[in-house]
């Protein structure tokens, strides 16, 4: 098997924004040609599968501005920059539902599309749930559902869930039963 | 449940691209204050799961830039603009592997990463393969793995597969067994 990478030549940043920045690197390819990469930079993210003692599981409802659609989704936060993706997760958890976890156990890191970004997303199962206030951002606008674990896997076949995190956790959960 | 949308107010459009474009759109929000949403736009992707009568699921290994790994993944590619979906499920899957499909069975629809990309992803299980030659891209360079099913699935489980897409196809062939 080939091992190989491609060199940066050059980089050109274009953008630095509040949550993503942009570059577009030339690189050598492993035939000497060159190539342009367009290239999102992420800090990262974090997401909760929060299940709780009667099988419901938390998720929540807000408007995605880039698909233009409210979207139900597991609880998940960008990760701040020097931030531990454990901490993340409490904080995003506790914002976003109210939910303090007693522990979060990782079972996934991976990079949610890697063709064109850094963006890596770390996936929590939570367990011990305690019920307080949830406290979101003040440009979060959420809804809190809770479901039986089964009817928000069966969302993903209907369409009703279609976003990658949550797929991930709702399958992952259903695997491990 | 509250519907609500964050109705533009202005765009800026930062960066067209070859694979992606950049824009920052200033929206209104539930209350009438005003927030910022950096949406980078994506014309969508297509991937493939194809396993044979053997049990052997095709993956291909390539050097993601973004990410600066080489990554294990299933067929994928980018979605032309105008291109059907299907059409260019059999493409990528010919040109990647050489393998070409009776038929490609879709199972989801999702998008990648919401909370800053429109990129929705395809996902078809292919079945009745023939083995032809691959036609990868002048600036793609990959590698094939042939796997048996239940290998592949282990190695999300010990992050040699970390790329989002092929998590959520080997989960659901797991699923579906």
């Amino acid at each position: 098997m080939a091992v190989y990478v491609e060199k940066t030549v050059s980089s050109d940043k274009i953008f630095s924004g509040k949550i993503l920045n942009l570059r577009v690197d030339t690189v050598e390819m492993p035939d000497g040609s060159t190539a342009t990469r367009e290239i999102v930079e992420h800090h990262g993210a974090v997401a909760v599968a929060a299940v709780d003692a009667e099988g419901m599981i938390y998720l929540v409802r807000q408007y995605r501005k880039p698909v233009e659609e409210v979207l139900l989704e597991i609880p998940a936060g960008k990760l701040e920059i020097g931030e531990d993706a454990v901490e993340c997760a409490h904080r995003e958890l506790l914002e976003e539902t109210g939910l303090k976890a007693e522990s979060l156990e990782k079972v996934f890191t991976y990079y949610t599309t890697p063709g064109f970004t850094t963006e890596a997303i770390h996936i929590f199962v939570a367990s011990g749930l305690t019920q307080y206030e949830a406290q979101p951002d003040e440009d979060e606008f959420l809804d809190l559902v809770k479901l039986p674990l089964d009817e928000a896997y069966a969302m993903i076949r209907s369409g009703e869930i279609k976003d990658g995190k949550s797929i991930v956790a709702l399958q992952h959960l259903k695997l491990i039963r």
